[in-house]
């Protein structure tokens, strides 16, 4: 069995998702506190709600699979493949109604990353790769979209060797790690365009050649696991600051070049 | 002639200003530097095409009307009715490929804003407003949607007195006046979440009840007069940090509750 076998059931996992959460985005929400005393994280019905769909359509097609998910934690975690859920990635994001959150699956083999897919159902637009080729499929261009007509097309990331031309993008540089934030501002300063806000959004839109340079701290493994099979596929490359394998999460550095994610390895001084 | 008689011929000047920009949006664009030695601010053919395709539509149907462009600046400045423009408020996120910029189109009569809209051609979203009320354009909820169906929705600014249960955002604290950085982080301190991003779109989710505070400087007459008839149409109140007029632009703080911005106020030490 492939990776590609699963590409049609990751769009049905998507779509039970975005079933479960759109009632929710833009709806007066009771938002919990997650983190007790902590930093302010937003956990949503909707959240809760999609994780168990997915979970429950894993569970009925690959009884055999295991699950890691943000809300509800690991089933099997020592399965073959295990599938690696963030129903909404960027809770921030949705509870302010914007359209940068996403639903991350993604699928690992024996550990390592096979396939991934961001689904962001308001703008209708899914990223999805499985380490050799990514792809996005949204509106159409024109009328055709106007009428609901979707696309899909093959992405790449840009060429851009040079940070003083590269645009940087991280969440935002009171989410990076305090002990950190002096190596991402040293990297912030060189590049040429910075920009806040996007979790997921961003990494699809460095997947795209939009953005070349994304850089976090803190990160889950469901925060990154569904993005490296997209990021991989569109030639770009994704590691945490030490180069090493970006699937555990922590300090994260995706670059759309390579040659940009050396200079920028070396700047975070890892 | 009220401004409602102007509500027609806005949506037009939104669909050749789209019909202008979106060739553009997600391609390679070579961006210029405007801000020659100064921070990046990138220019592009979408931001002037689109511009001077909406000048075209007003001079043709409306030749006594003034205009004043983010890209073209002045015609007729003293005309009874003036329309400010511009066309890709957020061309950072528009370079980054993110849907989080806008068309905003305002009218001012006698040098106060009467109506305004923001268009987001790729989401579809259109946000409006006459000051006595607000409206948001947009692919209706479920299947419909899906057949690009737009539904047409009253909009309304949420209540929230207090700082404390308060939802801020900003587009960069970059964007912050040095001078005034300390004024801004003693009000995002006290919020319960702060958000970075949004150009526009920030205003327009607190039109919506999504997010509670925008604070931002340094905005120009052309950032903010679309969006006061929208905000205040709303239920919100927007005004710079002296509680004066928003409409020069400046130091601006909007709120979607009036007690929340004169807290703002207070603690912005205007």
């Amino acid at each position: 069995m492939t990776a590609v076998d699963f590409e049609k059931f990751v769009e049905r996992l998507a779509d039970v998702s975005a079933e479960a959460i759109m009632p929710f985005f833009r709806t007066a929400l009771a938002a919990d506190d997650k983190a007790h005393g902590g930093a302010f994280d937003p956990v949503t019905e909707a959240d809760r709600g999609a994780e168990l769909a997915m979970r429950r359509l894993i569970e009925a097609t690959f009884p055999d699979h295991g699950v890691y998910g943000e809300e509800f934690g690991h089933l099997r975690e020592n399965a073959e493949y295990v599938w690696v859920l963030d129903p909404i990635d960027g809770t921030k994001s949705f509870i302010c109604g914007l359209p940068l959150w996403g639903t991350l699956i993604g699928l690992t083999h024996r550990g390592r990353p096979c396939y991934g897919l961001m689904s962001q159902p308001f703008t209708r637009e899914r990223f999805f790769g499985d380490g050799e080729a990514a792809y996005w499929r949204g509106p159409a261009r024109g009328p055709e979209g106007a009428r609901g007509v979707l696309e899909t097309r093959k992405i790449a990331s840009r060429r851009c060797p040079k940070l003083a031309q590269a645009t940087l993008m991280t969440t935002s540089p009171l989410l990076i790690d305090p002990a950190l934030r002096e190596h991402f501002h040293r990297v912030e300063r060189g590049a040429r365009l910075s920009r806040y806000g996007g979790d997921c959004y961003a990494y699809c839109a460095l997947a795209a050649g939009h953005v070349d340079l994304v850089i976090e701290t803190n990160l889950h493994p469901y925060d990154i696991v569904a993005l490296i099979p997209i990021i991989e596929g569109a030639g770009g490359v994704v590691t945490n600051w030490s180069g090493g394998a970006a699937a555990l999460g922590g300090a994260i550095v995706a670059a759309g070049d390579p040659a940009l994610h050396e200079e920028a390895l070396k700047l975070l001084g890892a």
